[in-house]
């Protein structure tokens, strides 16, 4: 029944994250979109901004001050870097919170001063969010009332890379990671760099050694090996919509084959419904995730001897925004984790 | 006047670098192209296989052994590997040959039963073959008989990393090659894993730890360093027509600092038509190079430090195949080496 | 509960016709998926075919003559054109049917045999076979045994056109249909035509004035105008992998304006869950029906005066086969005709 | 001798116009390029802002009122639609123009008013403008100051129709055309329409009944059919760089049959450089145009008795803009036509 559903509120519903998270969220069984916020197209309906999302009855979209947050249960955030803290200080406290920026991912408010060049603006709000990369903080999340989604990258990297790191299976130094992601990523601010004409039938790599989303990383990865890991970093722009693709290069700890990093993984991620472990010689690919909430992984033995090739996909939108956001969700409000969440691949 | 041109023959005229080559060739100054090849196409026009390459006066295609080689003094080879050897080997001694499969690129003949699974059918003549990364060995080509161009790949490699393993700016150790390719490398062959369906919006890594560009790049490295050298490497496919991105991993010798890979790699090259080295900050992009023989390169520093990150881009056809094969002709007949390679890059 | 599901075989489910089905059934809530077949497939699991099909507990793939008919309650045949009258002819009578070939599309078997070029197999199945536009035959579907599922081309134009041409509200003479379609509706058989190199940044006109899809949809005008009509209808290739979009060109009957024909479809198409008239200044977007079961269409004036310009879009794989054919199974079996069909364009 | 050349300017130069009259003017071997302008980016190197322009030796960017016009024999002028008649009407006597916007080519300027919204700039001026389709006003440019260089979608549309209309093959009521174009021809202004990730796997009509280019189109029918023709115009975006493709729906005059349209193109086009008419059967498409100046026509039968439909492509950056014009400064300067436009299709 209506009244039963989790109701839910989007601030920065005209994102590329918005619409991926309302899609999801209208074909979930158990929540109701309360509230859209938008600031340059309040007042207007969803459809003005997203066609594909007219015909569902949903809310028009109104200025962030404009929302009532007693209809709401739980809000999402997709609002750009840097003007998501003040906001989410603001709302009241009984209104849960999945943030899908990187305003509160950064546990230490120093290094996200250092990287995003401003003070971070609720440092005690900061101290309550949790890190949520649902398959390990499981049990934080399902208590919080503040998650940090995290980015797409981290996603990709850190679901592959902390059972590595965690059990030691790897060496610390030197692990290098090649990303390769599709332009939806970049968002839906008019950018030259993101042009057709720009991206189509053409690569390269951005950001290289100052990406925003490396502190990140290594935090996460520090926190399970227990000691500073600084990783090298590489994101490359894919003529694609949607997709991801890691590739990282690893040192096998001592005595460590690479059926053990295989089956290390496999272990770590029985049962988890969207973790997947490929056997031996599966090659992990983008078109198999297009729309879902699947990270897929695979594990190579690399030409130098003791070193082991790591790959990873994921849709950036989905597993690497909205449907781990909405995953997130599903935790903090005990329902099934696959809740709104099994769609299968869209392929071709 | 017509009689003082190169006569050209193109042996495998019907596939993606066959066409390339005659795009290249039609507008040759001192090339006039007398015999084009085609086993299934033989006996019909070139148009019939490639429309775009009609109106110009080619010659029908016809079967190998049906070509007049008295009509020419070079000939190109885009035969499939495996299939040259014997060909060329029967081809009258004044002919000059480019080969751009890669049946004569491993001077060592067991690296190549090992390789490509089958003795080579030509040892003898590989003996003589000049591996022709014209930048590296042009006063080796100048004096060929038989040049065999080098893979896409390789190319794209060899050129950022032999000046600084030659000039050990590097260790040997821990060369770390993540490789990006356009399809049109992958040849016209109708395969299921090369329809548009199943590329386009898509990527995945193959060949992991075996393609067979390998050890064509470790031994001219080898050659360079003057021991053997181990690198890994693996290739991704990417949603593109044409256009190679390679992002080389490596560690800084003793003493040496970033700033000293990048001056290394300018003075190495100042003055070479067909490369450029960016400055500080320039990150090279596939869409510069597209339809030219252009390959440019850009060095990082890595955040792990002692590392640093350069990244090399080509067209794959053109530099990466018949580009670099028309230098090498160029190079042979001691003509101007960009005779007939002063396309300036399709963008967008 | 399980017993109480559909049980569904898919017939050719190695295609991509057979994949989006599959997609769709695997999160449809009353169906259960029993028996897939393939031939050169036989035997292997369905994720050596289409590993994003993986993980779902699908059967594996059999032969035809390996299928167990009595495990299931409806089939749904995904087969060349050409192949299936026999195949359905031989399967039991208590088994209904959805063909997404166009071997039971053609009710005058001599019109089949002069646009096929051979016999019909099946006549008697035949004059049972329901044309299963749904919109346009719910009441005939509901009770069918046998539907023929219209062709992509066939839905995207008539949804727009019949209401028009059985209302007269434009003329019959001259209907002109320019059709332009993604490249998935070719299917996945490796063919050079559908390289990615060969269809990337490419378009092109195919079959024109030969179309296939041509008698198919002159039949329905014809049925529902009460008179013979001969469309002109031209097909284009477009380098993306699903969306068609179809501009009609027509000329308005006397006395009628292009908002009556606004008005006719909007009023024709009310209530309906799958349609959608967009109002005045409305341009349809292939974006906006990625991966649903959506038609959008939009009228427009043409410079021309009595003249009109409707153009419609749908997703072929969806609407325009594997959607449709599951709404065509929902009203068979008397369940709500949205079931498993409500997914969210997936945009970007 | 470099004294000789004829010294080129060019007027918003950071476009792709621009840069694609770059790309050609570069390598043509009469031409030099001594000026460049561009608004925004005054001041800096023209590879600031087109990175494979870098290393030519090109002038650097100034604004338009900083240019010494007494450098430059001929100016291409590539600025907005506009913006462009008081510039030009600023320029001295002794400088050829070929302008490439809209600004000039409506002889009527009440027409032009009409479409653009505010007065003609320079009424004058106009009176001397030669609309520039080459292979139909060759005579009049050779003599001409200021030439208006046709828009993409005119010259696509005129080349085939002009023949049909003024020998009268066809009627002149009805003329349907349905253009297809890729993304460049939308400049490289950051808009969100023109994003990767709204175009790329999308395809959607814009302009329906109201695109710019129709007055241009109905003047040129009108001159040569020597009475008022009004034609229906639909362009559609499609995803990729460059191309465009044409469809027209024409009725044959009476008495004359579908080879006779094909004969009469055959015969205008008859030792043209740059128009090839494909024999029957032969279906034009932008892959062999990519990249170069031809323009490509096939015709072929209607369904509907007594209708023909004819089917161009060229690639709108070059015949349908940049290398037309620079076709045109070949003739206004006596050169060769093709001088510096013989670059091959870039296929794939």
């Amino acid at each position: 029944m209506t009244g039963q559903k989790i109701r839910v509120g989007v601030l920065g519903a005209s994102g590329y994250t918005g619409a991926d998270l309302l899609r999801l969220l209208l074909r979930h069984p158990n929540a109701e979109i309360r509230v859209l916020t938008a600031e340059r197209s309040a007042g207007r309906p969803i459809d003005a901004v997203f066609p594909h999302l007219g015909g569902f009855g949903l809310p028009d979209l109104v200025k962030v001050e404009d929302a009532d947050w007693s209809e709401t249960d739980i809000v999402f955030c997709g609002l750009p870097h840097g003007t998501t803290q003040e906001i989410i200080a603001g709302l009241p406290r009984n209104v849960k919170v999945v943030d899908l920026s990187a305003d509160f991912r950064l546990a230490d408010t120093r290094t996200y001063a250092e990287w995003y060049g401003h003070e971070h603006k609720a440092p005690d709000l900061q101290k309550e969010a949790i890190y949520g990369l649902t398959e390990w903080a499981r049990e934080e999340v399902r208590n919080a009332r503040l998650v940090a989604n995290p980015g797409c990258y981290p996603t990709a990297t850190l679901l592959p890379l902390l059972p590595l790191v965690s059990d030691r299976l790897v060496e610390l130094e030197n692990i290098i990671v090649d990303a390769k992601s599709g332009v939806s990523g970049a968002g839906r601010s008019p950018k030259e760099a993101n042009l057709f004409t720009e991206v189509s039938e053409a690569m390269h790599a951005y950001g290289v050694g100052s990406h925003r989303h490396m502190p990140e990383m290594e935090q996460e990865l520090a926190r399970r090996a227990g000691r500073p890991v600084q990783i090298s970093f590489t994101p490359h722009l894919i003529p694609m919509n949607r997709g991801e693709l890691i590739t990282i290069y690893v040192k096998l700890a001592e005595g460590v084959g690479v059926g053990d990093l295989r089956e290390g993984l496999r272990r770590r991620y029985e049962g988890e419904p969207f973790v997947r472990v490929l056997p031996e010689g599966g090659s992990p690919a983008t078109r198999h995730v297009r729309g879902s909430n699947l990270c897929i992984m695979g594990v190579f033995p690399d030409r130098r001897p003791g070193h082991a090739i790591v790959i990873s996909v994921l849709d950036n939108l989905v597993k690497g925004a909205s449907g781990q956001a909405v995953q997130n969700m599903n935790v903090m409000f005990g329902l099934p984790e696959t809740a709104g969440l099994e769609q299968v691949a869209l392929f071709p």
